[in-house]
């Protein structure tokens, strides 16, 4: 085994295709990313992927802005640079303007601060949080 | 030094009852939590994080409610237990339903997995994300 | 202090050189990877880091192909991009199939997946797993 | 919303219970983890990530002790201490002895060391990774 | 809202130009990194930023040469590739010599190792350190 | 395999007690910590972590305060209360004071924070760190 290799849609397999036509025409692109030429290599992994984004992602009691930029901030914590890029331009995509990803990174930096002060101070949870 | 231990109003110094003050006042609460009780340690570090708490979370681009779920993204991704107990309770306060905190979590768990599946497969950023 | 710089063979102090031998000779390779080369800046460290991974990646009531995935299994969930390559290379000399890394980079993501959602839903320890 | 609470059979709907009991006939358990019973509180969640859990730790090209251990693996960098206990008494009971048990977390522990030096010496992955 | 673009003094609002003087002179430079010239896109965050490191880094307590060690060791352990460069070329500006950067690196990767053989090994915390 | 018990002196191969006896004798103390009973499990990685411990801790280019400090910022930034807690200790033992600790946090928050906010804005490398 060497590096994994992206697949592209002409040397796909059905399985692979079926897949990659569904998230074509969910997200009405001409063409799916790289994160899912590569997932391609396991298609199991890609079709459970696939439906599980589908699923999380889609509008419910938060709305795909937010639901975008709370990836956003996940990725940004993990330091995923291929995450923050295609999550950022999801975001932008779906409304986020250059304020909201000021505030988002905003809160993102202080919510990685004071999650380091409470573990270094040893703060216990008050009981009001505990009920 | 021993284990850091928490400092009540009744024992304050008047710098960290100013902050204490402030906080109880803009955020109309009898007293602060325990988190602003260990930091109290350190009053320039009192001092400096809750004023830019204060600032981060005014309301701006983004609402109370989403901003208190991007610190509830950020602290489970890093397993901060204090800080998991201390948002969810201000997002709920902030108006989160079951439903929206069910969301939330689905998608920081999806994120976190997607985050780790893009290391391993080693995807390049496509070309038009770097724009 | 500048920029740390690889250290070869021929510039190589006898310290280093008698490190990079038994790399060579154990690992029946012409030359040393960059970590090598790079920790070399600090002979010690390059000593004792040898030392302990040889001893810990020896065959014992675990197989090197399966020391080698979990190896990457952790490289993955910590970002390490030289790590990830360098550990899926040993791997797949070890035997690793593209169905076993498939399978390996599933249960990792997974893993990270439950791993957020026991945080964020705060989930005690069963009593069972407590003995 | 207060503190996340466990949903017990006798109070779960019947697409929760629908889980649940293929959860117990699929380990031919009495009950459910407490992680089965949090998730409930979300039920697309609940089914969603048994569904996905269920298929990634099947048995395929990687045996069921050696997909425990790399859970294992994950969740001891993370520092999930609910998965820790959980997934190492699912791999005591896949056969993981505590000769085993050692070497994983002396080659986890050594992982995580070595990712930092990689980092902190900043080391370009060598051309023969990039094939 | 495309990929974040620098902002250069030139082109920086007076608010922005007021901050990069700040650090110009307080660090005597001819000009700023290139994370202070992003961070200019959200001039709040900009200015927050600069003047909590200013008080954080000045000399107290602790000297520069120690403060800037520990924010390497922060960012090795979260694989911050640009902020490992540039507290690096801070912390040698501040007189760090090779040997310190090789014992600085020596604990870091001794740290995040042991970090987790405590996970793994679910080691409960000495009535001694609970004081 | 149950959940790893701590073995005692009383209880300990003489493998494990020449460790034991070793650490008792280098640190002055009348008993080892949780921390050396629990990987007393695997006598091979309690006599390599030991080792690895007393020559990364030893005072050299850095004297051993600032050691133990580093130490606990990774603590820190890991959220590892076991090591949190004994590392604090230790640092407070070698003269750690207050004012030093609170410095400490200070910066291990702010890097936690600035970290990310190079990861959310991109920020490449200034050429000048690239030497």
């Amino acid at each position: 085994m060497s590096k994994p290799k992206p697949i592209d849609y002409a040397d796909a397999s059905p399985e692979v295709r079926a897949v990659f036509d569904d998230i074509k025409t969910s997200r009405n692109v001409p063409d799916v990313n790289n994160f899912w030429k590569y997932l391609a290599n396991d298609p199991k992994t890609l079709k459970r992927t696939w439906e599980s984004v589908k699923e999380v992602m889609a509008p419910g009691a938060l709305d795909p802005l937010v639901k975008e930029m709370i990836y956003v901030a996940v990725s940004v914590t993990n330091g995923c640079g291929y995450c923050i890029a295609s999550h950022s331009a999801a975001a932008a995509k779906a409304g986020m303007t250059p304020e909201m990803f000021g505030e988002l990174m905003a809160i993102v930096g202080m919510a990685n601060e004071t999650n380091r002060l409470v573990n270094g101070y040893r703060v216990p949870i008050d009981a009001a949080f505990e009920k």
